[in-house]
C-alpha cells in the first residue's frame, strides 16, 4: 500500500482526541460506516460502528441507527504489559484519510514510560469491492528494544447509542452469541432489542514477518460482551512485524435464510484465504472507476479542491446501490445524530451528485421511497388525508420517525413539529424524481414506481388544501416551510408553489404514460384504483392554489404575514464569518422576526430557477441573504448558486468554502455528531451547477454557462453523467471544453445560450 | 461525619492513578471487600469488587475470587456535559482512609476546561454493621458557576478478572439480569458461569439539600451489562448538594431459598429509609468496639504506631465471623493475585491476631478447615495416602486448587510444585488449632471439629512417610518446604519436625478426650473408624521419624544436603534495603545455592520457640539472615521476632517496619495486586510477640518478658485476649503494666520469670 499524494488527502498531525477527526476519518462503504476513533480507545471518543438499515427503538423516543459492537478494536502488550498509547510520550504521529483508495493511514512513534519506543504504521480500510469486509493491516516495530509482544483484538458488544448522554444514551442490542468458531476466528452476534435485527461479526488475526507466520501463541476468549483474540509473537529490535485484522460483518438484512454464523465465518476463511493485499487492490478497483468518471480538479486552488474532493468522496461511500431499503442518513453513516434518519436532505441535495455520477445509486434511492410508499399512505391516512403523504424522518419502517420533544436554543424542552406539519418533503421527492428521469429517460422506473408516487402525492396534495370560500382560492395553512424558524404559517410559497408543481407534474407524467406506455397506464389505474375524473379535482386545486407572489419580479414574501413581522437584517458576523444573532433578538421566539434559519424562497428560485426572471433572483437574493442565519448546513450550497446567478460572486466563493469545508473546518460546530450529508451534495451542486455553471433547460437539454470563476482558478474540470453518457468538462477563463468520455448517443448540448451536438469519443472546445 | 485525627489516617494529597492507593484505599467489611478505585474511572485502573467466597474458574487453571460487577460508579455531568476528572485541572485533593471510622473519605477540587470549579467531598464505607451495604455520600458544590447537575450512578457487569492480563483474562459471571425495581432503584442479577453462585446488588440516588429533596428529574436504563440511574438536579453557585448512593449485595450464599432480587430490594429499602448517617454510626459503633479491645498505641513513633493501626485495621476487617465457608485469602479482600485462596498463611501468620483479639472469629476460621475435612480426605485419598491432607491452596470447594503452571523469574513457563508436595500446611492447621485451643480452652471446638482434625491429620503423616529400612528410619522425602526456593527436597526440618508435632498433639488431644469428654470421645471413633491400636502405629513413626538436627545446639540443616549448595552471603542491598541476589547466581536455578526464598527453619524456632535453646537461635539467625532473601512477604516479620530473641535489635526494628510498610510503602512492588495478609498478620505477631515480649510458656501459662525497646518508644500499649479476660498490656522502658479490661477470672501471668496473679479490673505494675 503506498499512500497517494496530498491532493487525495485529509491529513492530522497532532495526536488529539478530537470528535472533528473521528468523523471526518469515518469509513464507510454503503452498507456501513465506522467512525475514526483510535484502533485502542478507553471509550471517551464516540465510537460509532453502523450498518445501514440496522435500527432500533426500545428506550428512545424514535428508532434510531443503531451503534453496533465495535470491531475495530486492537491494543499491544509488551512483555504483557499494556502498551497505552494515552500515557505513552508521542514522538511523531501522522493520520491520514486516503480518499483515492479509501482508507485510513496512520503512522505514529510512541514512547512508554519505561524508554521503550515502538512504531506503528498502516491502514485500515471497508472494502469497496466487498461490502462486508473490513481489513486492518499495521506494522508494528520496536525500534530500540526486542520483547514478546501481545496483539489483542476484539469485537466489543458493549457500545450504546448517545454514550455521554444521560439523558438518551439507550443499548439498542443485546449480546446473543459469542464463540469461537473452528477456524480460530472469534465470532459475535447481536440482536437488536426489538427483536427485529441480527448482526454477526468475525474476526481473526494474523500475524507475520516477509509472509510467514510469527505468531507464537493464541487465545480466544469470551469476557462479557466481548469477545477477544489474543496472539503473541516476538518483537525483535527493528524488525517490522505485519498485524492483520480480518473482519465480516452480516446481518439478517442481507442474509436472511442461513445461518449468520456461517456466512460470516465462510466470508472471513474466504478474505483471509484470498489475503489482506488482494481485498484492497479489489477495493482500490473500485475506487479507480469511481474517480474515474467523478472527479473534480480545480488548478491553482489546491484547498477547494481538496474540499471538494472530501465531499465527493463522501457521498461515493455513503450509497449502497444493492439495497434499495435503505436511503442516505442526514448525519451518514458517521454518527448518531438525527438518529440515522433520511431527510429532504436525501432528495434535494445529496441526490443530485447520484444522479449525474452515479444513476443506478440514484435509482436505488429512489426506490426506497417507493417501497415505503404503503407507509406513506398510511400516514396520510392517520393524519385525515388521501393518498400518501412522506414522513418528514424516514427510517426502516418509511413511518413518521420525528421526535416529538426537544430542546431549544436555551436547553428548554420544546415540542419538535415538523413531524406533524412540515409537508413539503413530499413534493421534494416528487421532484427528485423528475429530476432523475429528465437526466436518465428511465422510463422503466417512471412506469413501475414513479408514476405511481406521482399520483399519490398528487391526492394527497389535493386532500391537504384548504378551500378559503372569500377568497374562492385553495390555501395550505398550518405549515413549516424550509425556514424552521417558522412553524404553523400559512401559505408557504415554498410549500404551495412545489404542491401545486407536484400535481402538474403527476398530470404530465400520467398524460405521457397513457399515450406511450398504455399498459402500464392501465395496470397503474387498476393497482390504485386510479381513473381519470381525480385529475378534475387536481386541475380545480392547480388553479385556484394560492402562491403568495405578489409581484413576479419582486421580492417574495416567504409566507402570508412574514413581511409584518419585526424586520431585522444581520450585521454581525462571528470570527468564522457565520451571522450571529442580533442582540434585541429573543432566539426562544425567532418566529417573531423576519430572520430566516435557511435557504427557502431561495430554494424555489434556484429548484425550479427556470420559471423565475433573473431580476427576482437578484431582489430576493438580496433581501433573504440578508436575514439568513445559514443555522442549518442546508443554507449556503443554495446561496453559493444562487450568489453566482446574481453575480455577487464574493459572497457565492464565501459560500462555496463554507459549505465545502462544514466538516473539515467544523464550521457550525457539530461535526463530533457525523458528517453533514447534505452539504456534501450541496456542494456537489454549489462546483456543477455554481462554478460548473450547468443548468436544464425548460425542454431538457443539458445546458452550459459561465459567469465567472475564481481569479486563482485556473482550469476547473468537472464530470457528468447525462442521458447514459459521461461528460468531461473544463473551464478556463477563455474555454470551454466538452469532452464525452463514455456513451454511444450524440448529444445536444446548450453552451452559452447555442446549440452544439457532442458525439461519442469527441471534445468540443468552445471560446468564451 | 467527622474525620478522625491524623493518627487514624492514611492519606494521598496528590491525585493521581496509583495501584498502590488502589489496595490501600480497599475497603471491606468480611463479606465483601472493594478496591479504592475512584468512583468515576475509565477502566485503566484495576477495579476490584469481591464478596468472600464466590469463585468461578471457567477458563482459568483454577478457580478464582471472582471479581464481581462494579457498584461504585459515579458520575457526574454539567449541562449535560460530562465532568471528566481526568480532563480537569485538579486545583486540590485529599483522600484518605479513615481507620477509625472504617470509610474513605475524599475531598478534591477540580476546574474543567470551561473554567467551572466544582468542589466534591464526601465518603463512602462498607458498613460493617450489615455486611450487605454500602453506602456513598458526597457533597458536590459549583464553585462558580450554576447549572443543570446529573449524577450518574450505576452497577457495571462488564468486569472481568485480570483485565489487563491478556494470557489470563477471564469473565467469570454473566450478567442475567438487569431491573428497574418498583421502588426506583436499579438492580443488576450476576451468575458465575459455572453456575454456582449468584449475586444480586441494588442501588439507590438520594439527592438532597439540608434534607429535602432536589432532584427534579431521574431516568433509569439498562444499558447490556451496565444498569444506570441519572438524577438531574440544579446545582447553584456555592450551595452544597448532597449525594447519597445507597447499595445493597446478597448473595445466593447468603439467601439460598427466596429471590435475591427481593432481597437486595428489601435491604436497600430498610437503608435508605433509615438514611445513610445512621447506617453510618452503626458501623463506626462496631469499630468503636474493635479498636476498645484491639489496639495499639506507640509514643514516640507516630510512623510505627500508624503502620500497625493499618495492619491491624485490615485485619479486623476482613474476617466474616459469622461465616464458617470462608477464610482469608492471601491478598484479603483487595486484589485478585493468588486467586483469593488460602494458604498457610491463614493459619500461622494471620489466625494469631483473631485467637488474641477475636476469638469468635478464630473459631470460625477453623471450622472453614473442618467444612473442607471431607475435601481434604479425598486430597490424601486421591494421591495415595490416608487421613486428610488440606490442599496447599484452598477455594469454596476445599479442593487443591494450586494451579499447575506459571512463569519463573525469567518468564519462563515453569511447573509449580506446592500443591503435588508442599505438605507442611497440613500440621500448620494442626498448629493453629493447639494455638487456639492454648488460647481460649475452647473445649467445645475441639470436641467437635478439633479432634477429628488432629486425628486425620495424624494418619496423613503416618501415611506420608517412607520408612528407610537401611537406617532404620522414617523419611519424607521430595517435599517443599517454607522456603520455596528448593523443591524436591529430603527431610526438611519444618516438614518433618511438625509432622511428628502433629502425631504427637493428635495423641496427647485423643487422650485428653478419652479421660474427660469419653462421649465426644467415642462418637468420635465411630465416626472415623479410629481404635487406639492406630496410635501404636503413630507413636512407631514418632519415634523413628527422621528429625535432621545433627547438633541441638548448632546450626540446622534446612534439609538434607543444604550444607552441600554452593553457599552464598547476601552482601547486596538495594535502596530499599532489601537482599539483591549475588551476581553469580542464576535465577532460574535457585536450588543450586544456600540462597532461601523466605524464613524456614526460623519459622520452626520461632513456632516452637519453647523446644529450642536460646543458643540455636541465636545461631540459626545469624546464619539463616545472612541467606535470606525475603522473596515472599511472610519473612520479615518472623525475622523481626527472632531479632529480638537474639537481641539484634536494629535488625529487629528494621524488620518491624518493613513488615509492616509492605503495603503502604509498597516494599514488595506488588501492592497493587492486593494486600499482603500475612503480612499483616505477621506484623501483629511482631507487635505483641516480638516487641511487646509476650509468650506461652509450656504448660500454657502467658507470658511477658521485655528486652528492648526503639529508644524512641516512650510507651508502647497493646492488647490481647486469653482465656476469655481482656488484657491491656504496656511496656515503657521502666515498667510492665498489665491492665484486666475485661473477664471475670484471675489470670496467672508469668511477668519477668516471676508469676502474678491478675484479678479481674485490677492492674498490675511492675518495675522492669
Amino acid at each position: 500500500m503506498k499512500l497517494s499524494d496530498k491532493k487525495w488527502l485529509i491529513e492530522q498531525t497532532q495526536f488529539e482526541i478530537d470528535g472533528k477527526y473521528e468523523t471526518c476519518f469515518n469509513l464507510a462503504n454503503g452498507y456501513m460506516g465506522v467512525r475514526g476513533t483510535f484502533e485502542d480507545n478507553h471509550k471517551v471518543e464516540r465510537l460509532g460502528t453502523f450498518v445501514a438499515g440496522v435500527f432500533n427503538k426500545s428506550e428512545a423516543q424514535v428508532g434510531q441507527l443503531v451503534n453496533l459492537p465495535y470491531f475495530m478494536g486492537l491494543k499491544f502488550y509488551i512483555n504483557n504489559e499494556y502498551l497505552d498509547i494515552h500515557k505513552c510520550k508521542v514522538l511523531d504521529y501522522y493520520r491520514a484519510l486516503d480518499m483515492k483508495q479509501s482508507l485510513l493511514y496512520t503512522s505514529m512513534l510512541v514512547e512508554d514510560e519505561q524508554g521503550r519506543q515502538t512504531r506503528l504504521e498502516g491502514y485500515r480500510f471497508l472494502s469497496m469491492a466487498n461490502q462486508h469486509l473490513v481489513g486492518l493491516s499495521y506494522t508494528f516495530t520496536p525500534q530500540n528494544y526486542s520483547a514478546d509482544i501481545t496483539v489483542e483484538s476484539c469485537i466489543d458488544g458493549s457500545t450504546t447509542n448517545m454514550f455521554d448522554n444521560p439523558w438518551e444514551r439507550v443499548k439498542h442490542y443485546e449480546v446473543v452469541n459469542k464463540e469461537v468458531l473452528s477456524t480460530g476466528a472469534i465470532y459475535l452476534e447481536a440482536k437488536t432489542r426489538e427483536d427485529k435485527y441480527e448482526i454477526g461479526m468475525a474476526a481473526k488475526l494474523k500475524v507475520s514477518r516477509e509472509g510467514n507466520n510469527v505468531a507464537n501463541r493464541k487465545r480466544c476468549v469470551p469476557l462479557g460482551e466481548v469477545i477477544a483474540e489474543y496472539v503473541e509473537f516476538s518483537g525483535v529490535e527493528n524488525q517490522k512485524t505485519t498485524i492483520e485484522k480480518y473482519v465480516s460483518v452480516v446481518t439478517n438484512r442481507d442474509q436472511n435464510h442461513i445461518s449468520l454464523r456461517d456466512t460470516a465465518s465462510n466470508k472471513l476463511g474466504a478474505f483471509y484465504e484470498e489475503s489482506m493485499n488482494r481485498q484492497l487492490e479489489a477495493s482500490i478497483d473500485v475506487m479507480k472507476g469511481i474517480w474515474k468518471t467523478s472527479n473534480i480538479t480545480i488548478e491553482g486552488d489546491s484547498k477547494a479542491e481538496l474540499a471538494l474532493r472530501f465531499n465527493m468522496y463522501t457521498l461515493a461511500t455513503l450509497v449502497n446501490e444493492t439495497d434499495n431499503e435503505v436511503s442516505i442518513a442526514a448525519k451518514g453513516l458517521h454518527g448518531e445524530w438525527y438518529n440515522g434518519h433520511v431527510f429532504w436532505d436525501t432528495e434535494i441535495f445529496v441526490l443530485p451528485y447520484y444522479i449525474y455520477n452515479n444513476p443506478k445509486a440514484a435509482r436505488t434511492l429512489l426506490e426506497y421511497r417507493y417501497n415505503k410508499l404503503d407507509a406513506a399512505r398510511k400516514n396520510a391516512a392517520i393524519n385525515g388525508y388521501k393518498g400518501a403523504r412522506f414522513p418528514w424522518e424516514s427510517a426502516d419502517s418509511g413511518k413518521e420517525e420525528t421526535p416529538r420533544w426537544g430542546f431549544d436554543y436555551k436547553g428548554n424542552i420544546m415540542r419538535i413539529w415538523p413531524g406533524d406539519i412540515e409537508y413539503h418533503i413530499t413534493s421534494d421527492i416528487s421532484f427528485a424524481i423528475w429530476q432523475y428521469f429528465r437526466a436518465t429517460n428511465d422510463i422503466d422506473f417512471m412506469q413501475k414506481y414513479g408514476a405511481e408516487i406521482y399520483v399519490e402525492t398528487a391526492r394527497f396534495w389535493a386532500s391537504r388544501v384548504e378551500y378559503n370560500k372569500e377568497q374562492d382560492r385553495y390555501e395550505i395553512n398550518c405549515v413549516i416551510g424550509p425556514d424552521e424558524f417558522h412553524e404553523h404559517v400559512n401559505n408557504n410559497l415554498y410549500t404551495n408553489y412545489f404542491a401545486r408543481w407536484n400535481m402538474l407534474k403527476a398530470i404530465e407524467v400520467l398524460d405521457m404514460l397513457q399515450k406511450d406506455y398504455s399498459t402500464s397506464y392501465k395496470v397503474l389505474c387498476h393497482k390504485i384504483a386510479f381513473n381519470k375524473e381525480e385529475i378534475q379535482q387536481w386541475k380545480e386545486v392547480i388553479d385556484k392554489i394560492y402562491i403568495p407572489i405578489k409581484d413576479e419580479n419582486g421580492i417574495f414574501e416567504q409566507n402570508e404575514g412574514f413581511f409584518d413581522l419585526e424586520d431585522y437584517v444581520i450585521t454581525k458576523y462571528d470570527r468564522n464569518n457565520m451571522p450571529v444573532f442580533p442582540d434585541e433578538v429573543n432566539i426562544v421566539e425567532l418566529d417573531r422576526y423576519t430572520l430566516v434559519k435557511q435557504a427557502d424562497v431561495m430554494m424555489l428560485l434556484y429548484l425550479l430557477g427556470e420559471e423565475f426572471s433573473d431580476e427576482a433572483k437578484a431582489k430576493n437574493f438580496e433581501y433573504y441573504e440578508a436575514r439568513t442565519m445559514h443555522k442549518s448546513s442546508l443554507s449556503p450550497s443554495t446561496y453559493c448558486i444562487m450568489g453566482l446567478r446574481v453575480n455577487d460572486h464574493k459572497k457565492a466563493y464565501e459560500y462555496l468554502m463554507r459549505t465545502a469545508l462544514v466538516d473539515l473546518e467544523d464550521n457550525q460546530g457539530n461535526t463530533y455528531q457525523g458528517i453533514h450529508a447534505a452539504s456534501t451534495g450541496g456542494t456537489w451542486q454549489a462546483a456543477v451547477f455554481g462554478f460548473g455553471a450547468m443548468y436544464v433547460t425548460k425542454e431538457g437539454k443539458l445546458g452550459c454557462h459561465p459567469l465567472w470563476l475564481p481569479e486563482n482558478w485556473e482550469s476547473y474540470t468537472f464530470n457528468m453523467m447525462w442521458q447514459g453518457t459521461t461528460l468531461e468538462i473544463t473551464l478556463t477563463k477563455t474555454h470551454i471544453t466538452m469532452t464525452m468520455l463514455q456513451g454511444d448517443i450524440p448529444l445536444t448540448l446548450e453552451i452559452i445560450g447555442q446549440d452544439y451536438i457532442l458525439n461519442p469519443d469527441q471534445k468540443i472546445e468552445i471560446k468564451r
